[in-house]
């Protein structure tokens, strides 16, 4: 039942015809995605970029966690992207979602999954991390926003 | 300078023929890809796969990390993937440097930044975060990968 199998093959047609064998490691347009795992969202197609325009970070939730702040920190200070946009969206698995009931999910207990009430608020939350952090200098550009999974629309949060 | 005009305005070209409108939270394929920010890696095309199909999760240098792992439990307990492929890259930025010049690069001390000295180490080490943690099942797959951003081919590291 994997699907690796299925995976290599596919690659091995994607390199046979591969079209950009010579990108720089630097973000051409100096910009880093923040967004969800979440499988409905095609953070390059969603917002009209280009393999090699921006850095792309995902995790569950869209959350500013350390662990994306530590990559912003890369981001900036060695590849020189210049702004992050945190996208949240809407149909989170994360959003509305009590600690509890995702601990007695994944069967642990004391383990922060990092729900959220309110989707907009989160947005903002994690644009307030990026714009507080020691990690990143001030003029350090980050905005929010939330992207419709049923439309492909993006909102802004804030900017 | 700022790319974000630019982008709204792609988004609402994109949303105007948005043809995905009802796909299911859960990952057709059942699968999560980790792989790492750089903007040279498209996981969907370079893997086969299309909107719907799969988790992607992203940060500086394809880690698994704490956070990775606490949205892969997400990823499996609640949205139901079975497995995961972990994706380092060539060319890493995170690959044979050193945590000393990282944390000059970035101006702080005593923050890891999590370089590695060996790809395809990190990639095993990746696997083996996940088939140990205590977050996943033992029946939640792992296999590990090199993408070449130069050729756009995977190569198989552990399966």
């Amino acid at each position: 039942m994997s699907a690796r199998d299925d995976i290599l093959e596919a690659n091995a047609r994607y390199a046979a015809t591969f079209a950009h064998p010579e990108l720089p490691r630097e973000p051409r347009r100096r910009l880093a995605v923040v967004t969800c795992m979440d499988a409905r969202i095609d953070p390059l197609a969603a917002l009209g970029l280009e393999l090699g325009d921006a850095h792309v970070l995902r995790n569950a939730g869209a959350i500013v966690t350390d662990d994306v702040l530590r990559s912003l920190a890369l981001s900036h200070a060695v590849l020189g992207t210049r702004e992050a946009l945190v996208v949240g969206h809407t149909g989170c698995g994360l959003h509305g979602a009590s600690n509890e009931e995702l601990c007695a999910a994944v069967g642990v207990s004391a383990v922060d999954f990092l729900p959220f009430a309110d989707l907009d608020e989160s947005v903002r939350e994690g644009v307030r991390r990026i714009r507080e952090s020691p990690l990143l200098p001030d003029a350090f550009g980050a905005s929010g926003y939330v992207y419709d999974v049923s439309t492909g629309r993006l909102r802004v949060v804030t900017i």
